[in-house]
């Protein structure tokens, strides 16, 4: 059986953007999996001591870490399961998915979330946190919070590519949806699962993907977040 | 003989982002094809008439217009020349990159440029596209080239998602360049073209790969722009 160590809150479920992106890409592969729940202090821990982030997949004899690697991974390994990329061209493509995130989207949603995600932790991970966000801003995270507002309408400016794309088509890939469509989910799932759920106007064409997305693999995405 | 009809200055040099990443794709696929020309009052004349805007290419009896058709086109008809997409999952995944360029850089672009495209343009093209231009943001090409400095310090924010993958790669999808190397190449291109050659600053990875794009096929895309 295959382990995902991944960060969770006190309530045990997955909030990592990065890892929602590998239990997307394992039911799409359609691996069994088990989570392995862990917090801040306890990352350092996973399989002796190598990997100071999460996701951490063990699969058999192999340990490896950092999502992108994990589905290169997958999707060597698993060949005869649905494609992550669909040939070598959506493999090389798939990184600018990723760096839009993480140069566009994160910053902004790094500010909104941070008091929520402070809230669905437990109480070491907490003190961790805190001090490592407000040495980052330099500000409390109440007054971090504060300054939400003034980020959505950041976010939402630089939302327009994807929902742009997505008034034309359903997935982020055409009409079904690879990896880069996990990759931006990933984001939204993190804010969604630790309370963000009005980010996006009803009627957003992103909200309505997001949606989608969370109905794949039988709805896990949406049950695991049920409050 | 493919013939690609393309919006060209009084000089005769193509400076449509669109075109430009259709001629890059005709060189990345070895096929030969002249440049025809035209200006804003003859798009409506070429081949018959079906056309609003270019690129329009005729490849033997086949017309077509849009950049990424024609490039779903040429990646189909001449499946044995050097890949664009590399894969269906490539051919899918492309589109996000178009729907950044076109609403993430464009908008600050078309400020910055207005009125250098201005100075291109030939006398009947200079009177449409000054009434269209200022009909849109309501004040004079003069004032609208005033906002450039604030346009500039978005277009370098919005640039971040490029910036910090090519500091990772040489090329957009990788160890080597496939059509949305082209699509970002066109949009850049276009504001090279006109004369906004400082957009970014030397060392910028941007700078850098738009510069080893330029060297592509013989550097045919510097050798046009020389003044």
């Amino acid at each position: 059986m295959r382990q995902l160590y991944s960060l969770c809150g006190e309530n045990g479920v997955s909030y990592s953007p990065h890892v929602w992106k590998v239990i997307m890409a394992l039911h799409h592969k359609q691996l069994d999996f088990t989570i392995s729940p862990v917090d801040f202090s306890t990352i350092s821990k996973i399989e002796g001591g190598a990997f100071s982030s999460v996701p951490v997949l063990r699969d058999g004899d192999r340990v490896m870490g950092d999502s992108f690697d994990i589905c290169e991974y997958l999707e060597q390994a698993y060949p005869e399961a649905p494609s992550l990329f669909e040939g070598d061209g959506g493999r090389r493509m798939a990184r600018f998915f990723e760096s839009y995130c993480m140069s566009m989207l994160h910053p902004p949603l790094s500010v909104i979330v941070a008091l929520d995600m402070y809230n669905v932790m437990g109480e070491s991970d907490q003190k961790y946190f805190r001090e490592k966000r407000e040495g980052r801003f330099g500000v409390s995270l109440e007054t971090l919070a504060g300054r939400g507002a003034a980020e959505r309408v950041v976010l939402n400016e630089r939302l327009a590519p994807l929902r742009d794309l997505l008034t034309n088509q359903p997935w982020i890939c055409g009409d079904k949806q690879l990896f880069p469509d996990y990759i931006v989910f990933g984001t939204l799932q993190w804010c969604w699962i630790v309370g963000a759920r009005d980010l996006l106007a009803e009627n957003d064409p992103v909200r309505i993907w997001f949606s989608r997305c969370q109905d794949l693999f039988g709805g896990v995405a949406r049950e695991v977040g049920a409050t």
